[in-house]
């Protein structure tokens, strides 16, 4: 008996009416949960890759910035006043959860909504804050405990998820409230099946969790002080980037709510709703989206936004497609109205916030109890038509038909590729020219340099994410961001890590390269041609149908692996067509939880990484699309798949160490950099292009 | 919207309230669904590998053979006879279910329990027979169908388990009954999942599951034709090989019952029995196991088994453990001393019996009725004692303890291992001389030539599962087993493909070679080839601590795929050491449910194949242990595993076309060669020496 059974064993649960037998808990997440929330699909959301950019630096402000910044926050004051308004009268909580998400789990969020770090100063992307009364607490991962510890005044509990012993909020909240008490929250900031988590948890000690629809309590006290919400002009997504009319969209939507049995269903994601409508927004940074939700019913379409935001030639797109116009605060009047028409509501209680999915349920309540009738809940997955409202409960479709990119939607991203690699060859040509003149630029400056090339690029619209601009031992930091006050000099003798992206008109780029300007030591090089080895065989890869993104997350880290080197984030994300740089539900990742298959049209990353403590850090990154491959043969009778590239800018070749390299790997590096030639040489002039054809050269292998 | 959400996303189930939630079903088995049973850890325990060798041949005997078949075994008598059963008194069901297991789950099973061959005249290894009071049904799945279809008499209902529309055993009782049906099972023939996973399904027309546990109706109709169980004397497993003494396994286990909260386990794998208590018996074909339970306490334990096997070595061997002995037969009436007791049971529902589980609860359920008190189940999985009995639902420690072998264990395995090696080279030699004789060997012959070689061999106890010797398309069918009167002769000129192994005193082999005796096409050497490259690349992984089986099986697959190949079996399994040839919980396998890691010590096959119907099959097949690799560098401060091989013989170098291997695999085929060399020749001499210096001479790649 050498070892107690693996912990990713989950134990048994029986069903049946065994009485007296003790149901043990799950030591670790099982893999699927079905009692309140298929937790794996929540991470494909919101995926390790989602966390690596949307954050801030670890880089704290100075002790002296921190006091003046305590100064000012007054959290005692925040405190106090959220506390006084726990005992109004329609209110009469004992405790209120702050977490950091917007109504529709978006990624980027407006700063409007951005409750958490307004109550408890706290400026990480992950966080939640948790006020009872008469104490706070707040709980952020591993990336943010130095950050928080430093932010959070002193009233707050610095909560280290993650750490031993450390409790859940839910499991905070049965330690400190007296049995029975009520924990407030907005059931618009979490979804369905987040806020069922939590009433799960608090009802062991009999807690209630009581939805405050009506008031934010946060946004009380903030008050004249709080950001109005955004409220940009919306645009048409051009059918020629889009390739398929909104009709068409909503047509096939259609179908798909008739085979599960429903008459509508409510999409809360933001780029779901730009996508399918063919709209995008600039209400966040680095998203082009805009904030809506919209209702599609078997016969028409409501789109809920606030209608300042819609100009003439939206109306008129959008009345083309059948859709009409609602106010943005009308949603929940909405989910009441379809329910008591009877309406069967499609509801994914993964992304839909617990206000609308809750209102539904309410409303059927109603509607049953009016009837005087119980409905049996069907248990077929038929679509046989039942008199009453009927909750369908299942993940969106739009999620995976906007990951699957049409002919029009990948023109639109090759193209856009190629201008982002032009205007990368500008910089990068131009960055190896200024620290060979042995100028001293900042992090911040070459990222404003390369967002100044990328800029002049025809259809530019944003950044996709906040850029990684990383100098040595800060590219190890995976979350890195530079802050203008602190932030390194790029440094000619150490690594430089460069991941960025941009919004273009007709697609998304996300690319990351590692460079030297000097020597790169054996280490640096031995560690970036592993990574590179991982890289290329993903890129090489062939696989059959229906194989999940993770089958293939092993292939990136094997070479790595064989050195006892490895990284501690997924291989590849989804990635939007002019949309979100992260979005599922595809993954490449070591997460096993996400069964969904690679499919063609998918665009994913491809960015093995390894990232040295105190020291440096190296990502390849390139975007990849899914396409089928003209196998020899086809076993099975079934297609067998792989991927082309995007991305095209060379690899510095001076970080490799081709002695590790097999022969079909050089090959791999000569002709990628043969297609950078071909493809975006034709963009530049002068010394850029200069630049490119140094960097294309064909590498020879000595014979031994 | 091109496409539906993929069907291996489940839906969305919530545990709220919602009354008028439909939930839908799953549309396809999720990973683990907890309500009935853990399917994969029944799969882990009989996997596709299991079905593999388990089997009879698809080659199905003559129509005369058939017609006299049919005629002796007189089906319609034995379902009549049965029938009438249905109504005796303490017995008035209206079917009975007729499973092909044992009450232990093991993979070879004794004559006299093969209950549902005796009723249905089907000898396939995979089946299920239900009788109704007027219909026959037998569920087999695709190996069989043809088998099934010639082998069962006219008033068989074929039913081809897996095609579509085809309802399960439970579904179809649904559909035959008048609701409210009486359903009979023998109880020790199901797990506990599986007997809860069809009273489920049933219970949807009312039907009840009724155990019969103390006739087994086919046994009474079986009568004096029915073989005598099993009754060959226990022997030893010597400490030199097992390497750990009984008291300190119990030691070992009975901590992990402790920490369980548990005060007794019940063991019913008849592997796990033997490995516990270092016993070996010879009562199946193929694995070295005796039929018996074992229930160990925290203060004893009782080996329930025929008194009339326990030798006197083995009686004293028990006492010196701390073992006492019980007759098979009262397995029950301890159980239910035990909840009489009140001791808190530990039963993995996923092997032990539903008669024992049964039992377990129904001794419970009185012993709080006399107490008049009822049991609040434990829900925290703490080990707090509890007055009363408590079943502790996990899956039992043994598989994993056995899983993991140790040091004299391993040494055991490389010995046999080498003896195995000497005794393969002997009958290559034998074979090749004979077949460039044009001598005609039939399957059957080679295989048995084989068992003469290996007889030879000191230690040697039994082949370890039935061999697969199969010439030409034989090769194709993956679980071809030839027989004498049917079977093919050895083709000179087309593959040959042997898969076979034997269980020694000290350890189990298990090895595949794929050979060809004249010139083979192209198109059978890139196939090789390409298989091979695909077992170099298993061989050589290295990988973190933690990671389960599967995340390696695409490598023993990426050269097949990327030539749009593939193979439909698992590439891995678990290999007992003097044990079982097919052990959990570990795998390499597509299956993606099993969690469970590779962890040091382990033993696992490598043997990816390709099989082209109608033609040919390749499979290379070694075993490998787990073991700690020696890495550069530790990232994340754990350790990096890797193989080590226990097989050493030859692979046909003629079969492999050298331009695709990169310089690694030569390397890695030379370094083989090496050591098979080196270990095996001095166990050999003469023709049999030469042939393994000719067969292991390295190969040169000619430079380009």
């Amino acid at each position: 008996m050498r070892s107690l059974p693996s912990p990713a064993m989950p134990q048994l649960l029986l069903p049946s009416t065994f009485r007296h037998l003790c149901l043990l808990p799950l030591s670790d997440p099982p893999l699927c949960k079905f009692n309140a929330t298929p937790k794996f699909l929540r991470e494909s959301r919101k995926s390790s890759f989602f966390t690596v950019r949307n954050c801030s630096s670890i880089r704290v402000k100075s002790s002296s910035e921190i006091r003046k910044a305590r100064a000012v926050s007054q959290p005692d004051d925040k405190l106090r006043a959220l506390r006084e308004l726990f005992s109004k009268p329609g209110v009469g909580i004992d405790a209120y959860i702050i977490p950091s998400q917007d109504a529709h789990q978006s990624e980027f969020i407006a700063e409007c909504y951005m409750r958490r770090t307004y109550i408890s100063g706290f400026t990480g992307s992950a966080g939640t804050a948790v006020v009872t009364k008469d104490k706070a607490a707040l709980w952020t991962d591993g990336r943010y405990f130095l950050q928080a510890e430093k932010q959070l005044g002193s009233n707050w509990i610095l909560m280290r998820a993650g750490n031993p012993g450390v409790p859940s909020t839910g499991e905070w909240l049965n330690d400190v409230l007296a049995p029975g008490g009520r924990v407030g929250i907005d059931p618009f900031l979490f979804t369905s099946d987040a806020a069922e988590e939590i009433k799960d948890v608090i009802s062991k000690k009999n807690h209630e969790l009581f939805y405050l629809s009506n008031i934010n309590l946060v946004d009380e006290i903030w008050k004249e002080s709080r950001p109005k919400p955004p409220n940009k002009p919306v645009r048409v997504h051009d059918l020629k980037y889009a390739g398929l009319d909104v009709a068409a969209k909503l047509s096939s939507l259609r179908s798909e709510l008739a085979s599960a049995g429903s008459s509508a269903i409510i999409i809360s994601m933001l780029d779901e709703i730009a996508w399918l409508l063919n709209l995008r927004g600039s209400e966040v940074p680095h998203s082009p989206v805009m904030y809506a939700y919209l209702i599609v019913e078997i016969d028409r379409a409501k789109l809920f936004i606030d209608h300042s935001k819609v100009t003439e030639e939206v109306s008129d797109h959008l009345k083309k497609a059948g859709v009409e116009l609602r106010q943005y605060d009308s949603i929940l009047s909405e989910i009441e109205s379809l329910a008591a028409k009877g309406a069967s509501l499609w509801l994914d209680t993964s992304s839909v916030n617990a206000a609308i999915v809750n209102t539904y349920k309410a409303a059927c309540d109603k509607y049953y109890h009016i009837q005087g009738t119980k409905q049996k809940p069907r248990t077929d997955g038929s679509s046989e038509n039942l008199n009453g409202p009927t909750a369908v409960l299942k993940f969106c479709p739009v999620s995976l038909a906007k990951a699957i990119k049409n002919e029009s939607e990948l023109e639109g991203m090759r193209n856009c590729h190629l201008r982002d690699a032009a205007a990368l060859a500008e910089f990068w040509e131009w960055l190896e020219k200024e620290i060979s003149k042995d100028r001293a630029l900042t992090e911040v400056e070459v990222s404003d340099k390369l967002l100044e090339f990328r800029s002049k690029q025809a259809g530019f619209l944003d950044t996709s994410f906040e850029t990684i601009s990383a100098s040595g031992a800060n590219g190890a930091v995976i979350h890195y961001k530079p802050e203008p006050e602190s932030c390194s000099i790029v440094d000619a003798n150490k690594l430089f890590l460069l991941d960025s992206g941009a919004q273009y008109v007709d697609g998304t780029t996300d690319i990351t390269r590692t460079v030297h300007f000097g020597k790169p030591t054996a280490r640096e090089r031995e560690c970036f041609t592993r990574v590179l080895q991982g890289h290329i065989a993903l890129d090489l890869s062939v696989f059959p149908e229906n194989t999940p993104g993770f089958v293939l997350d092993a292939f990136a880290r094997s070479f790595l692996w064989k050195a006892g080197l490895d990284y501690r984030h997924g291989t590849g994300h989804g990635v939007g067509a002019a949309l979100n740089v992260h979005e599922g539900p595809q993954s490449i990742s070591y997460r096993y939880g996400n069964l969904t298959s690679l499919q063609e049209g998918m665009v994913v990353s491809n960015e093995p990484g390894y990232y040295e403590d105190y020291s440096f850090g190296i990502r390849i990154e390139n975007l990849l699309y899914v396409r089928v491959m003209e196998t020899p043969n086809r076993y099975g009778g079934i297609q067998y798949l792989g991927f082309e590239k995007l991305t095209f800018v060379p690899i510095q070749i001076k970080l490799v160490d081709l002695s590790l390299l097999s022969a079909a790997e050089v090959d791999w590096l000569n002709s990628y950099h043969s297609q950078v030639w071909e493809k975006v040489s034709p963009l530049l002039d002068g010394s850029a292009r200069q630049w490119l054809w140094n960097n294309t050269r064909p590498v020879v292998l000595d014979k031994i």
